[in-house]
């Protein structure tokens, strides 16, 4: 049974508070819930976490080497500025995804650079809510679900 | 009934042939094949093209403000350089898709600007021949399909 | 008699309809007829094209060194990115006018280089379907008329 | 009945006699000539002035506010400097034209910068004298004239 | 009566001891009484914290958006280098003022970028212990006090 | 008794009236008028002035060099191009305090270097009217008042 | 037998016409007729062909996977923008060689940059219409001629 | 008796799993026992430590100003984003050491940049773990041991 | 008999006053002396000014255009901002000379780029008030003196 | 008879041995027999010299305005780095070929610079030790053998 | 028994005598005696040299192929601009240690860049002449001593 | 009796021979000529020297430590290259001057960059051999000649 982990990064717990406009009215509780019910769908589990920290989220990545077979990472704002997190990344045997909400491209030039990017296997962004079932169908279908 | 058009640029053609390494070995049929089984899953149709110039990619690109709901772009090299087709793309109101086979942003800093990127809904790039089938997914998701 | 030659570049055939708060609503063939109403009460001759494609765009400017004796340019989106016309405007013997409905200087940075600046007499930008009259007008005046 | 204020910069005071390569051999008086000419011809009012001060060219902008209905504005050499006429610009409530004798994009990298012409409506250069007309028939055109 | 929070960021803690040459010999501690006296001339409530730690500057900033009516903030290092504490602060209400001890454009050049700026309202920076009392009266100012 | 001088850049004349969405509607009457009583208020005597031109600035800064104990600069567009100002203040031996009615950095990138900055011992920015009283009782602060 | 194909890209079909002074008199058949010689010298096929368009040239580079055993290249403009050539000329599996009549390194510095470069075996620049001849001598040498 | 901290960074609790071939096998076990053995052999006390999180470095770079006559500092990717390290290490007295296993200017350019560097006495870089050796002899000579 | 213009920038009439470290204690005065001095000995006539107004020192570029054979420029902060000055010398004539009392090439960064350098005959910086003689001397030998 | 120069740079002594798998494994007197032999069929002198100092390659190439019609020159890792020898060759009247065994632009960002360039005629390279051969084949053709 | 090659690049031999307050009071000659005695006491033989010519540094690094196991290279100012020493160190097969008495990346931002860095096995810089009894060490660790 | 070094750098000594429309007909003979006049005048002696390799300008420079009371270098082009030329120069205790006989600032971009600006006490440029005599009038007075 494919085993995924999906992790959040900052500012992610506010969702369908914050910016509305660029990031859409469902919460967090909503996309877990699309994910969750796509996984399911697709007979995988899913462990999914948010934190604010930075190292937290090195932490979990670290520990995704012995419970996940998949990660799937919408590290936010980090996303433009962890190494700690690239690096962590590169640790991890299985296939990364990087996710994201809105379109960093579309946004201010500093969303354009990415420590995730160079680690993950594919990119999925710009969907909102929708992407994350997007994503666990991706990652499923990575592992060859 | 949605009508996605999804358009393929340069070098496409030679899929499953050119750079296995980088584009995996699946051909342009193969992707086509995958689209066309979700879209029908969907209930949606498909017009899948692909051509090495960047005036005919054009062209269709104004030819689907009729034709499609949704627009799906593998600009492939054209991705980085045309500002025509970034032009057509604005002229087009329903959403775009920018779809990529290998993951642009892990490769050489030339592949890191996309023309497509600030005028699309949303990305899926790195997960190859699958990712035409997730493409088509998020088509239809964001036509409230 | 002077022999005018007014070309047009990528996606000015969508004018009127692509994105009006920028381009405005006059369409193509208002701004061919107020640059041919312009010539004819100059005396000169006005061959007025269109097309999506750069090939083609180098093409016409080629075949200009026979029919025209003054070339007025607007290349849209090929401004920026094409030095195939670059090359071809300097075998181009005439008077050469770089023709803008808005001012790229105003808008996004990808489009405040001009490769047919370089090349060109001189510019006209940002009037609309107006600055057609001004650039036969600016045309005629450099052919002595 | 149209009013409009054409100002001059630095160093065109010595129009004709300057660098004739570059800026022809017309004088400031030549060009002034064929401005109001164009203008009478148009049924409109003509104010043309030269500084070679940037505060002197803030003052008069201001004072256009209250005079003028259009602005044509040959800054020259602080056209690539002054962040303080852009300033003034902005707080003009009619159409501004950027002018030059030159085309700037074909001259030195520190001419393509322009402070003028994101707050400028449209931009006429590299028609010499020719060009005080042309941007007088501009203004007049913008005015509804 | 206005609720406002002051928060602080990385080695703020060691204020009076490090580097007193550009800090000053004040300590936090009286930076706090400056500010929790002149909160009080001026009928506003403080709450006063500081942080090494990213994440709960994060933390802090998302709790503001329920406890506080204007946000000061002098986030020290994070200032250069954190998009996770201005993607907090875009979602937060109310007034945000930057703030700092030393100006830092008068210092290296990794410190003259802020994350922090683009999103406040205000910057009170260089005056040392005597910003806090200023940031306290300007966000009793925004708050109409 | 202290003897603050308050200087004004270019443009500032039209405060109240250019861009309001930016600088707000007060006047630089009102803002003269909130510094005056500020200073009153502390028993410092107040010399307001406002010009377009850089060279009066210049003229002004290095006569504060004898009338003015400390120097209050919000030297409008000059702030980002004027060496000339940043060498006057060099020469001037009290304090110096950069006041800006908006946010610069959050406003385009060629607002974002100072020459102001880097010879100022504090900076005053985004409180609009405001921040004219606060950079006053600033002043007064660091001259010991 | 060796199978050489030289292709030529945008305004080569003007040589002999355009700016002598750069790339001397010679036509673009005069360089044919001294490639057929010396290939007729050496052994091998000749295949010449020239288009403006960028598409054509893609196209062709595809054939030449089949109908060529080395490939000349004389991009033209496209040199310097083409990344759809470059990714071409990534599937052909035969040497590539990168042909210029004049030294890009000599010229302005958008002729710097090549994306032919990264991908030839080999460079001839600057020999004029003898660089025909010597590129097809290397291409001999290179398949063991 | 000389007393020196070693502080390990992010992702360094993973080595000899985490890419050994940049990192070599050897764990952070294996490192502390030959720093241990040399700090040993040298009479110096050794406090070894290693984080995840950016905020617990920064702590105990504080708490070393009281602990520690020098600090080693293998930051790990903190090395290159952070400037809350850079400014609690201004604030440590005694020498600092940047130590890195692997050479960080042999890599990807985000890594040449240190915000260590410019606050170290000195650096060891690319030894693998014989560098923790190396590092704990180069802190002793410091001290004068 | 040669006629010798000696124009001095912004804050020059400070000189002796201003920041001795870098321009030394002597005056104006003292400069004027020396270069009166060594104007004499080779029998040529000086005229010496300053002014604090880029405007003025523009207007006196252009009388130097009948009163001067050659031009020592002194432009102070205008020498790295002024591109109104670089054009009034490209209509001077005679020689002109670069000259500074410090090395700009030794001091800050946006002391580096000169706009009176690539109009200059020939450069002297470095010297202090001697500098004024030697600039002389120069002028004179250019002459033919 | 023509006399050819054709010096060698810094580690082209070490050819076959260094990096086989950029340079070849033919020495560097493979290069000089396949030169020579080239040569002589072609009626040309050669004179081959190879040194690792940059100042006796610039005594070379000063030497050869005696000795030389036309000079090629593999000046190695100077190519990239030396102004001095651009010097030196801008004073030699004959024409210059820049010869190199690999594609400098297949390599890394420090050797896409290049001084030889500017002041060469042509270019070979790539080509390993057969371009020896063609380079003097093309100088003969320049000099019109 | 271990041969260690230890070359010194320009200067070098100044110091104890050049800026102590940057490379301390050492000389080289007691460099030397601090690399012997540890050479000594690790069964090593060491060879010893400086020169102030970059030619004399690739001979000798060329040299070193054959007389060396390792190589320790204190490149002075050479590290930062010569490729031709960059090349030379890649043709050497055992390990290569970048030495400096300073820490560059502490210093002038031209001292950033080191071109022995990419082909050097380790780095020891910053500790002063106790830095080439580190590299010794370093050394004969990496041959297994 | 003052002491003063001249020392000349590459190619200079073909000085009238090469690019006489840049740097004049007179040769390095006559500039020693011309300095050696000056120097009688003012009663200082003068070495005079010219190489073409760097090295032995650093030791030259070197010498001067000992035989020079001040040192006026013409570095050619190792004044943009040289580091190790700036190092030896920062070790000279005496004035350093810059010479140069045409204005490098007027010339190509790569020529704008000085080693020798940051440590030289000031610069005389473009006078030709003139700027001979007047650097050692400036070097005497420099010592109080």
């Amino acid at each position: 049974m494919a085993r995924i982990w999906l992790l959040n990064g900052p500012n992610l717990n506010l969702l369908g508070v914050r910016e509305p406009a660029v990031y859409g009215r469902a919460t967090l509780a909503d996309c877990e819930a699309l994910a969750r019910a796509r996984a399911g769908a697709l007979g995988a589990t899913l462990d999914f976490r948010q934190s604010n920290h930075e190292g937290v989220l090195v932490d979990w990545i670290q520990a995704a080497r012995d419970g996940a077979d998949a990660l799937i990472l919408n590290a936010g704002a980090y996303t433009h500025t962890s190494v700690a997190i690239h690096d962590a990344l590169k640790a991890f045997e299985g296939p990364v995804i990087e996710l994201h909400l809105s379109n960093p491209h579309a946004r201010e030039p500093f969303r354009h650079r990415s420590f995730v990017g160079p680690v993950a296997r594919g990119v999925i962004a710009g969907f909102g809510a929708q992407g994350y079932a997007l994503a666990v169908d991706a990652a499923a279908g990575l592992l060859g679900g």
